[in-house]
């Protein structure tokens, strides 16, 4: 085995299609969305990318063993065809991040699926109502066009930069003319994140031209917020409660 | 030097042999089972596997040094072959642990010593009064045939996966074709558990037909079962002493 | 992508060039001098410096991205061109700073950009009125050069050495018979500090022959004095305040 | 620069030479014992060895820098040569202990320099009184010879083993047919200890068969012992002082 080896599930024929990246991340926004496609959307793994970077670790369902990989998976919208990456890891040292976004771009230019959108999470610091969705890109067209569907492009957001895959997606595409644009979806940073994750899916949607059933996300979001509640009602009860508490635990 | 290096201790000849791992690991389950089967058996220690990526690191005994490896043994049990994998040390880093596993599954496959029997621990965080032994493997025939030895699978445990070199050598394994089981004694993760590993020990009889003796393994447990009476009764004769300190300590 | 990867952005045609290093450091000061060098004289970006030992980031700046990168400037003073290196990251392991240094090298050697002055700072542990600059040299001749500017060289200071990129330029630059030196500015070492960066630069225009107007970094050196003087005023209201609290945020 | 590499400082011709590594670890009693050696006897630096595994760093002696390396100096005793290794680091990662243990066992091939003489210290965790010298070596006649000189070969000491270069010069040395011993003196683990140095360097003398004189290394003894002195009476003066202090301490 090589530092990076592809398994090739499927062999599949794509109209037009795109990419879309959800690995971890904050609030599990990214992954919660590309999941959702691959489960509410007709769908097929194609390809599987395996990497000494991962953990050394199999993953166990139902007694039978997976080996720590990045899945691929055809997902076929009424209108558009999409490559979308799902996973339980990012790399664990610098060097795989690099080399595990230069193979996924290896795999974008086979399928010539572009633009590439990574989808993400901006942790915020507290609970919120309205979720913004805050866009970056490699080029200025990307920006304008992401802007008409809603996304908000702001001066010095997100401050620390986009890490791990999703920021390499964008940085390593620009150096091999790939469009890329990394959608982010607001989110406390606290709590895995339904909600922002239906708001992320809802502008990709625009963007792209496609229809998902969001009754799902939707569920576990309501199940997300009577955890939430019950959180609160536990602090208002207990003799040390106060709005520093709820904002650390929200 | 290369980053691993394989030393021909002897040369032997097996009858269709199996494979079993003993590393460190969870209350050292696996390692105790290993090593059990090498000191009650005929043993004989052919290979050495030394790594750049093993901890940089000579052990002293009787003032003699060996440098840091991992030790196939050849084990001869009534009616069936073993090869049996011992050592002190699991690789230090991710890519170490993916080409540590590499070169034992070429050892494997010059002997052919299949299938392979990764041995471990499940933490459980409690002290255990029934040992169950949990299963995971490559195939679901495997995962069948050890069904009938009492191995458990469940849905989804280990919840965390199957890290280190026993997670790799069945998601390795699986990718060249090795079929590859792991087997695992619920053990609290707080102590070394020699019962644990004679409950693993057991299973393995069944499936690969083979017998050995208990006694010293028990004389250990026994010491073991002392030790944590000590350390209950030095609680409960304390002021603080309480469930939780228990279920901390055991 | 290889481990370090040169984006020629420009090409440019320099007179006997010095090279200048502001990487990131205590109290930020080879940063801020560079980075002041860049903004102030006529400049113009040369080359990018890209590795996987970076961290796997991108910035993003009015929505748009940029992959971690060291940037090299040429800035064209009155009477002397230099090679101006700025950026927001040092590498993220030990193999790392050596490669970048010596790619670093590789420019210093195709521009003939010598000698190389590395700019930084000295942690004092303390507020400090007089900034004095410290010198480390590869060369006798050139400690005597810059002695004559006002750089002081003493026993055994800077006391754990230089590290990073500042240090490995000279360490690995005398291993390639180039002349380079590093002028440190003392600096308390917990506030990032306009000021020690004024005084390293007042020595770097002796040095090499030019001149650059101080008044934004004066001003940036002004509101971090506005911002200490208020930590001092709330620490003097506190019951607590001291002279050993304010020597810890001061 | 290669990961390794070894700068020829000096050519000599020495006859019979033995290698002597003294590198930082518990007590610097290996480093303190080589230094002696490389000031008291008449000395040359021969090579210096420098890695990228090594802290990327420079030193500052007089303003002049130094490259983070390790050097090896011929050292002329009255009847027998010496190459004595000296230096300010160890390797700082897995990979870099094997890679540098082997650049330097090249060495030791090329100046047919046997045996291979590992100096270090043992902790004990308690102030020592009599100071005993450990060994540890790769073949029972080096076990035997050594016992003949006052060092102690106990069955499982050290217990954790021989950690860093001095333990690979042993492990990677007998995998090449060198033979090599580790000497090690006792040692509190809490100070820098010239009296164990000293213990070793007795034992080393007759080993090898040269003589150096110990006046600087028990002037340095005698300044510790000051130091832990005042130590002790400022405790036994402080209401909370008590043995336990004591031990912490010293």
């Amino acid at each position: 085995m090589d530092d990076f080896d592809i398994e090739h599930v499927a062999e599949v024929d794509l109209q037009d299609p795109v990419f879309v990246e959800g690995l971890p991340g904050v609030g599990h926004v990214g992954k919660l969305a590309a999941e959702h496609l691959v489960e509410e959307l007709e769908s097929e793994l194609v390809r599987r990318v395996y990497s000494t970077h991962f953990p050394p670790q199999v993953s166990v369902e139902d007694g039978v063993t997976q080996l720590a990989c990045a899945e691929v998976h055809a997902v076929y919208a009424e209108d558009t065809d999409l490559l979308v990456l799902t996973g339980d890891h990012q790399a664990q040292d610098t060097v795989g991040h690099y080399g595990l976004t230069n193979n996924l771009l290896d795999i974008v230019e086979t399928f010539d699926a572009e633009p590439v959108y990574a989808l993400g999470g901006v942790p915020t610091g507290e609970l919120i109502e309205e979720y913004d969705v805050i866009g970056a890109t490699t080029t200025e067209d990307q920006r304008e066009r992401l802007s008409e569907f809603g996304v908000e492009f702001r001066d010095n957001e997100p401050e620390g930069g986009i890490v791990g895959i999703s920021g390499l997606l964008l940085g390593l595409g620009e150096r091999r003319d790939i469009e890329a644009a990394c959608i982010m979806g607001q989110t406390s940073g606290y709590l895995v994140d339904p909600k922002s994750a239906k708001a992320v899916l809802e502008v990709l949607e625009s963007a792209i031209g496609f229809e998902v059933d969001f009754e799902s996300l939707e569920d576990r979001a309501d199940e997300m917020e009577d955890v939430v509640r019950k959180i609160q009602e536990m602090e208002q009860g207990s003799p040390t409660g106060s709005d520093e508490d709820l904002r650390y635990i929200g």
